[in-house]
Formats: C-alpha cells, structure tokens, sequence
C-alpha cells in the first residue's frame, strides 16, 4: 500500500519519516518543496501537485496548519480530492475545528471516498519518538485499516466516535492546554508581585496537584525568558479561536475560555505568535522585559 | 510546651486531633463548642473565650476560614493576641490574603509577639493522614521552633520566604486549582456538546498532559453529579475573590481569573456554594440538569 | 431602473415597501414566497429564483440576516451573481463582517459587476418611517448612483469608505449596542441587589451620562419581563461573534467583548434566542422569574 | 449653622467654595493644609485636625477618595466622629462602597449622631457650577434638613432610599461609566483595524444609539492622545474594583464588569493612572504609541 503524506511541517516531516523507516512506500507534496528533500532522498516520490499525489495512493495522509491550508489543498485548484481513487482513505491529522472536518468529511463521502479525522497529542518530540496519541473520529473499519500507521507514528489510538469527535476531542486538549499555560502565568505574576521568586513558585506549585504536567516542561523557558517553540502561540491562539467558533456553532457559552483566548491575542499582536505558547507570559511581565 | 488550636472545622479538628494523639498537651477553642468535645475527652481542655486560651499558651494556630472570622478571634473582645504571654508564637494555618495576614503579622509584632502565615496545601484526606503541605512566611528561627509540629500534621513544610509569602504561595495555587477547575467543565461542555460522551472524555483528557492532577479525583463527583463537599466551592470562590483583590492592592491585571471567578459566583449564587468546587460543572449542565 | 430585492423580513420588507411606494418597480424574492404577497398585490414582480430575479435587473438590494444566507443566494444553485447584467451594482444592506463582504466584493468585481456594503442602523420603526442610517462602503460613484434609493429609505447616508469598511462601522455599532446593553443589565442587577428599585435605577441611570440613548427605549421590556423581539438576541450575539471573529482575523485582542458576548450566549443557550436583546437580563434574574 | 467640610480635592475645593459664597459659615480641614488657603481667605476657619473641625460644627460634610481615607478621618486618631455634637449630621459626598458607608452609618447611629450617604454625579465642571446631582442614602428628615446646601452645590437631588442606596446609584452609574469608555476604545480599535479612520468612527458612532452621552466630550482627548484628567482612571478602576468587592458580598456574578476592570488594571499598571479614564484607549494602541 502506497501512502501520500502532504504537510512536512515539524510534525509532518517526522511523521512521515516514521512510516518510511518502517518500510512503507511515501508520496510526499509539500508546498514549500525542499521540505521534503530528504523524505525523497530516502527513497520517496515528491508528487509536484496534490492531485499527482492522489492518483498514486490509496490511502493519504494530511498534517497541516489549518482549515485555510486543508481546504485549499484539497479541494482547491489541483487538490487531491478530486483524484483520488475511488475508496481511497483520507486521514486528517491536522488540528482543526469539528464543524470544518465534519465538512471534509461529507465532500469525501459525496465523492465515495472514506475519512478519518485523527489529530495527534503530542509535539515535536513525541512526533519523532513514534510516541504520538492519535485522537480518532470515524468508522471503525476505516481505522482499523489504518492502525498498523498509528501504531508506528503513534503510541496510542483512541477511537473517539463519529466523525468529528477526534477533532473535537482535540480541541477540548489544547483548550485545556493553552488556559493551563495562561492561569499559570498569572499565578507567578501573583506570587512575584508579592516578592516571592519565580523559582520558588515554579519549585512549589508544578509539583502541587493544580499544576497540568506539561507545565514542567515550560519551567525552563519561563525562567529564561528564551520562548523558542514547541507548540507555537500563534497555533494556540488558532485552537482557542476555533473553540470559540465551536461554542458559537453548538450553541453553548464558554466564558474561561474566552478571557484566556484574549491574553494570547494580545501577545500574538504585539508580534510574538512564532514563540511557545509559554510566552503568554510575556503579558504579565513588567513593561521593560516585555 | 503546651498548644492552643483555635478553629476546629474539617481541616482543623483532624490537624489538632494529630497533634493530640503525638503527645501534645492542647487547649482548644472553638465558637460552636461541641466541635471540640472529642478533644476534650481525649483529654485536652476547653478554654471559653480565646483570650482565656491565649493565657495558657506559648503557641497558638489558628485554622479559620475567613479574614473576618481571624480577626474577631485574634482581635475582637476577649480576643487573644492581648492575652498571649511575651514572646508567644502565632501560627495562621487560615487560608487568607497577603495583606491581611501581613497586617496580622504587624499586630503581633507590636504586641512583642511572634507570627508565621503558614496555610497548608490539601484537603480532608491530608489533614486526617498527617500529610498536609506547610506554606510558611515569617522568620527561620520562628519555623524551626514549630517545625516539630508541622511534621506531625504534615508531609513537608516549605518556608517561602518573609511574612505574606506562605499566604501568597497558598493563594496562587488556589486560584491554579479553581480554574483548572473551571477549563475542564468547559472542556467536557465543549466535548458533550459534540457528541463525546463524559466518560470518553474524563478516560482521555485527565491522562493527557493538560490536566491538573486532582482533576483525577473529581472524575466521580463530576459523572454521579453527587458533589459532596471535600473543598466546598464557596472557599474557592472566596480565593479568587481574595485573589482578586491581592491583584487590585499589588497593580497587576489577571484577566484570565477575573472570567474563571465568575463562574464560581454564579453557582453560587444558585444556591450550590456548600458543594465541592467540582459543582462549578453546574453552570455548564443543560438546564434540567442543573 | 428596475430594482430588485431579496430578503423581505422585518426589516427588508419595510424597506421595500417605501421604495415601491416612491414609485420604484420592483422584482423581489424570499425564500418563504408568502412574505413577498403584499409587494406583488402592490406592483411587484415575483421572481421564483434568485437567478431569475437577477435577469431583469440593474441594481439588486439584499437584506439577509447571516453571511451564510448570503451566500447561498449570492453563489449558490441559481444564485443571482452570475445571471447579473454586466456592470449591474449588488448593493448588500445585510449585517454581516467585514473579510466576508469583501469577500463578495471580490466575487462581484470579477464578473464585472460593481458592489456596495451598505448596512443600516436603525430597527422596525425606522426602516418603516424611512429614517435608517446607511453605513456604505464602495466606490462614491456607485453610492451616488443609488443615493437616491437610500434617501427613499433612510434619512442620512454614511459614506465611511472603501469596500468593507460600511460593514466595519456596523459592526462596531452593534458591538456598543449589545455591551451597553449587557453593562446596564448588570448595573441593575448590582442596584437590586442591594435593595434599590428597578423603577428607581431607571430614572436615574437612564438621564445619566453613562447610559446608551437606546436604553430609554427598553426600559417597559425590562421592567415588563416581556422581551417581544425588536432586535433579536441572537442576532446581537450573532454580532458580537462576527465582530469576535474579525478580531482574530485582524489580530487584534478586545477581552471586553468577549465577555458580553459569552453572558448573550448564556441566555441563548436557555432558549431565548429570539427574544429582545434586551432579555440579555435574564442572565442576572433571580431562579424563579428566569 | 456652621458647616464643617473635610476633602478640599477637586470637587471638594469647588462645593465648598460654593457653599461659602452662599454665605455660609465653613470650618474646613484638608490633610495637605495649603490647599484650604483659598477658602480660609475668603473667611472659612482652618481646623488643624478633624476633631477640631468636629467641636464647632453640627453638619459635616466629607468628600474624599477610597474608603480608607474616611475611615482615618473619621475614626482614626484625632478622627471626627466621637468629636462631634449629639445628634450632629454627617454627609458623606465620598464615593465608596455600600458596605463602607453602611458601616459608617452604623458607627455615626451608635454614637447618637446621623448620617447620609451622598455621593455626587458630575465631575469638575459642574462641580465648580454647583451643577452635580446628589445620589442620597437615609433618612428623608435628615436629607430635608441639608436641602438647601444640596441646591447650592447641585442641581438635583436624589432620593434613593435608605442608607448605602446612595452608594450604590453612584456604584450603578459608575460601573456604566468605566464600561462604556472600555467598549469605546474597543469599538475605535475595531474599526481602525479595518481602515476606518477615528474621526469618522468618531463621529458616526457618537450620534448612535449605542454610545453614552458622556463619550461625546472624550473624543477630543481620544484624537489627542492628551488624557489629562477629568475622572482618573484609577478611580474609575477603584470604582470597578468595589463594585466588584460589593458585587462578592451581595452573592451576585457580574462577569461584564470584570472584563473592564481588567483593562483599566492593565493600563493603570503601565503607569497611567493619574490620566483621564479614557486613557484606557492606551490598552489599544499600537505598540509604538502606547
């Protein structure tokens, strides 16, 4: 079974480079194509177009940053969707919004295609170790036949529901995830103001039972005010935005949610969307360290 | 050496009742009388007023839930920081604000006496196995002459720093608590609000890197809607409110509080504020539900 | 010059009636046919499609209540873009965002047609009396074109800028509206609660400098609980999310917003969607009377 | 009668100055002492201390600024309230919160004196044209008896009703004041964003429906970036912030309000406030201008 891979951002490319250690036959497209010079080297084919992709696979693969970029490639002029062949499985693992894949999902239906939505838990790490979570929606069959990938990019897959519900799953994380980084924040703004160290309070509250373990991992990058990303803000700010939009669609409010989201837009707009989203703290630093 | 214990509610009857059984000659008081009737018959003495406790003791802790309820105590008629001996020792294990418990501080230092602010980290369980969290600010040598104490009631004693900081500590991890709360009830609304069912979503997201610990521990709570108290969401309250206000006295903003805050205030003012803070889920659950 | 019309709800239909009125032929055509029965006894041609509507004329008014109603109209099967004669000018009176009315305008450009955003302030009773505000964004030869339409219709035309900018300054109207809206909700609920009358708050917060003009008018409704629909609740939450969402995509952060958005979402949620906006002060009643 | 007046701030200075060129007799006392020379020059007797004040007077009048200051004033060494004559009345123009003033109507009660609580609505101009409006709480006698010197400094007088409602109007229309200014600066930022200039937004949306009569006289300093003060914002956050305290201790969510508060923390934080309370626009401008 040969596999189309589009998308060889951070994730992607070790992804990708996973499956191809493992021994499974790649096409890759990517829009900036150097990235995918050394997939080719390794013995993948580089497809120019993603519908040149499509009609070499059965099964493809898409890791990329968000609705915009899903829809243009496959649905756009030369997407892949069109030519596929009949029966052929798309999985989605990009992070986007419930009401978005669920749309994917019925234009690959109409077209008697099958799809699974399956976004990762996990960053760059986790991506290269094969030690990703793959949060899965759609039907059982389709993911069983596609298990053999997850278990090699992956560690565990968990089948969700229907489709839409790995993206939602998803979703529910990083929400978590970015208000975590955002209320932790504030609660070394609180304890320094109060003339209590940051190292103290790192010390104190990560090892107590209302700190997110990841939090652990930010230590070093609060500290040193250094924010080379992980997990971009800009992608955090993105999942808090289409969360917002899902409460809209499903009709249901959020409030914590939103006050969170506004923190992460304001430090987006002061121009530091490509750090970690651990730079949310720059907001509650004072104004000569901002 | 012997110890006044003022305040004998969930937490402090089971602190006291450790200091008790290790050996420690206590004098107990507290407002409702009866809550202190298992200690007396255990052998330690009543006092009726706090200020006839003071008369008896070098060392007094005091484990009360509000800063209106420590100041009566301490500073009210027949209040007993003017009956304490010279050079006593003031213990507050409440959980209250830095301000005010550095204005306690100051009240105790005129007077010739000693303070340390030391709240504790853990609820019920904690309390009863001897393993609560000392947060203490005030003086080494003032630690180091209780520290006996601490270790029979507690796991580990951290001194934060001056007066105010055992309180500050505390309170940062409070407020980390009550909105981690907050996110995941948002987050299992969101996921519900898709079709996820709680179970699938309390199983994925609490072993994920974004929960907080003791998220674990509310899952049962959270699926029987049975919220009996183990932190009532009223104390909670009380925290972000008391947080709130540390963060008006020290000029920051903590926008992200402020929404989480809200929150608590409208269960409560529904009526729910003796439940667990787990009972925050409230404000999400469908209207026949709630 | 044969005007057509699409869109005859409470508003589109005043409209249209006043154009016919003045002496102005119309085509028209709603989704619901019904609703266009009184415009055709007076004069006017039904269309049975949008395209076909769009064949008999040079200038199309459209007054839809969401982008995605627009949409469909516009583009969709038998949409009236493309059977629009050349040149034709699409003026849209709809209150919908910024990126998705340029995005129109882009559409209509390429066939070669000219396009106007020209949204309206104003509800019921002015659209009746011929008294709207047009807030216009295009080209001012195009405004001058149909000025005398918007003078039939309204009583002052705003001529704000280029393309998107008429449905910019709507947008940030009806964000002031609805927070203005939610704040005196929440200035009530403060003065009631502690023991001041609804009556009393209203007089003298309403004369006061803090208080939107709009206000007065809602005052029977809010002491009434009789929110008989003026300006839909959930077109004000609508709104609030529209302008959320240009927030993100213009990279801006605007928390207060956000905030009112979440408390009409609330009340949505409950069900009272159609309401008045001014039901918003269902959020802050008491259990009993919500 | 003799009137004492304590608080020679910018509004004090100006009623007082009123009453006296009403021809009555003033005793007056500001801690900063020079700024009561003006007055002592046109005939008032300069008291060094507010006891002083308090032995020659049978109606005091206080204006200052946060709770603190009266009580210090009042209750604190050399305070006036035990100084003053049986039955003396005391009123309060200060603007505070309505558990405060409720607390210092209790302590004027027991010691067999009266008390109203008046804040006022206007600031320096119609200070200074004896043009404010009196928001009083208490006895309707005790408001008959200093009618007149209401009509001297103001314009009208409200009755709200009893003790604290007075504070609580001036809470009410405060929270509306400090909230419309926020949404205003959110509404410019929106717009401008989208290539709106300010003066066009300016003056579109201050002749709306939606905007606050009292915006109207921001915009010069909107267009100028020049906030000198009028209303400092950090009396506009103080305000917030005891609306919000007041709000915890009457049991209510008011999640709006919140939001602002925030803002005016932030930019209040950045050191702005001394500045005019439409200084908050500053939370909004571009990074080069803030």
């Amino acid at each position: 079974m040969k596999v189309g891979f589009i998308g060889l951002g951070i994730m992607g490319s070790r992804m990708a480079a996973n499956l191809q250690q493992a021994g499974h036959e790649l096409v890759v497209y990517n829009r900036t194509q150097s990235k995918a010079d050394e997939l080719v080297q390794n013995g993948a084919t580089r497809a120019e177009l993603p519908a040149a992709l499509a009609a070499q696979c059965d099964v493809v693969i898409t890791m990329l940053s968000t609705p915009e970029a899903v829809e243009e490639v496959a649905l756009g002029e030369d997407g892949f969707l069109e030519a596929l062949p009949e029966n052929a499985l798309w999985v989605n693992c990009s992070t986007i919004n419930p009401s978005f894949t669920i749309k994917m999902a019925e234009q690959a239906t109409k077209r008697g295609l099958r799809y699974l939505d399956a976004p990762v838990s996990g960053s760059l790490v986790p991506a290269e170790k094969g030690e990703l979570i793959f949060l899965v929606g759609g039907d059982a069959a389709d993911v069983a036949q596609v298990q053999e990938l997850f278990d090699i990019m992956g560690k565990e897959t968990v089948h969700v529901g229907a489709h839409g519900t790995g993206a939602g799953m998803k979703m529910a994380n990083n929400m978590m995830l970015a208000q975590a980084m955002a209320t932790f924040a504030e609660a070394l703004k609180l304890g320094t103001s109060l003339g209590i160290s940051e190292e103290m309070l790192c010390k104190t509250l990560l090892n107590g039972p209302a700190a997110a373990p990841f939090l652990k991992l930010k230590q070093p990058k609060l500290l040193s005010r250094d924010f080379a990303p992980e997990f971009p803000l800009e992608w955090a700010h993105k999942d808090l935005h289409l969360a917002s939009v899902t409460a809209y669609e499903q009709n249901i409010a959020l409030p914590s949610l939103q006050a969170a989201k506004e923190v992460f837009a304001q430090v987006k707009a002061q121009g530091f969307g490509e750090e970690d989203l651990s730079a949310v703290y720059r907001a509650y630093l004072p104004e000569e360290e901002k």
